[in-house]
């Protein structure tokens, strides 16, 4: 059990400094010197925990999925209404990218793409947070608070992709200093367009939800 | 002038071949041998004429900045509504990025960032979009085709966002297949909560809208 202990600090440790190097140069830019040299481990150590450079780009991708997985069934569980939960969602979408796990998750999934398909590695790092948006907003019609004629799938993907560009452009601009603020905009934007006339006092509110991971 | 014409030639031949591998394998994944290689000149011809490949990758965000300030100054110039230049100008940017030399300008800026400036290279490639989309916003409030209550800058700031995301996601999903139809549904979830009710009538004619570069 100890010797089990032991793996598993190893493994995390060199995922964490992995994940650090592949965040920074990109998975083509990252050396396995430099990931071994920062997880302080040996070389041969890296290849046992994880085959190669590419099993340890996958296991990091899939790590990055199981914690984003992770926060949306969290928020699903809450109480809030679909559109809060919805808000919720991109808010902790663009939190999530200030972790350097997640951040080297997204790209290493960018960079090696469906064109190099990583073995069972799911090639789009942006479906769990698709279907959850699309099922919040299908729900939110439902409970009235978006009106009708908005189709939620759709809303979903420009949703999505904006909170992307987001982290896009606030990483280039500000080192995601400014990311909340951006998707705060979003939905400044972007509420009183879906949420009906007869509910636009309710905008500040669902426009302030938040969902806070209880620390682990 | 033959001397110099060949000079020209030379350095076009290296800025998109070197595109293409920044594209590929971003800055740090960027091999000065691969470029030489690719663009079968000597490694003297690619230092005579960029000084490092720091200064080819300068070279490569300044011409995407100018394509991209070209493009937008050609669609202003069009008698289109103000809106219907904001629907053009996002297809354009969207489409820009099927140009390997317009990603690898925008992925080089995005790699080297704010924190490694480069000289006096502009450190934001979605500056210009931002800054014309603003301007097009505030004429589309004062031509009356977007409420009065909308934020010109705020939706400039969104639709970049958005646009950027949409191609991130769509390059990871499709290899850019679907990003003109992502790019359509931003509009479709967007236009009828800006457009005032008045005027829905012209929301399909607008959303409709292109400016096609003229063949060079």
């Amino acid at each position: 059990m100890a010797r089990q202990a032991r793996a598993v600090a190893t493994q995390q440790q060199i995922v964490l400094r992995a994940a650090e190097v592949f965040d920074r140069v990109g998975y083509y830019g990252a050396r396995v010197e430099e990931i071994v040299e920062s997880a302080r481990i040996t070389k041969g150590a890296l290849y046992f925990h994880f085959g190669s450079k590419d099993g340890l780009a996958r296991h990091i991708i899939g790590e990055q999925q199981r914690l984003a997985v992770r926060s949306l069934e969290a928020i699903e569980s809450t109480d809030a209404s679909a559109l809060e939960q919805m808000v919720m969602l991109c808010h902790e979408m663009a939190r999530q990218t200030t972790d350097p796990l997640m951040r080297a998750g997204i790209r290493l999934t960018v960079e090696l793409g469906p064109a190099d398909a990583l073995g069972d590695a799911p090639a789009d790092p942006f479906l769990p947070w698709t279907e959850w948006a699309t099922r919040l907003a299908t729900r939110a019609v439902e409970e009235g608070d978006i009106v009708e004629t908005v189709s939620p799938p759709m809303l979903a993907r420009h949703l999505i992709g904006a909170v992307t560009g987001a982290q896009l452009v606030s990483r280039v601009r500000t080192w995601f200093t400014d990311l909340d603020g951006r998707v705060e905009e979003m939905w400044q934007v972007l509420l009183p367009g879906i949420v009906p006339a007869g509910r636009h006092d309710r905008i500040l509110s669902a426009s302030s939800a938040r969902w806070c991971a209880e620390p682990v």
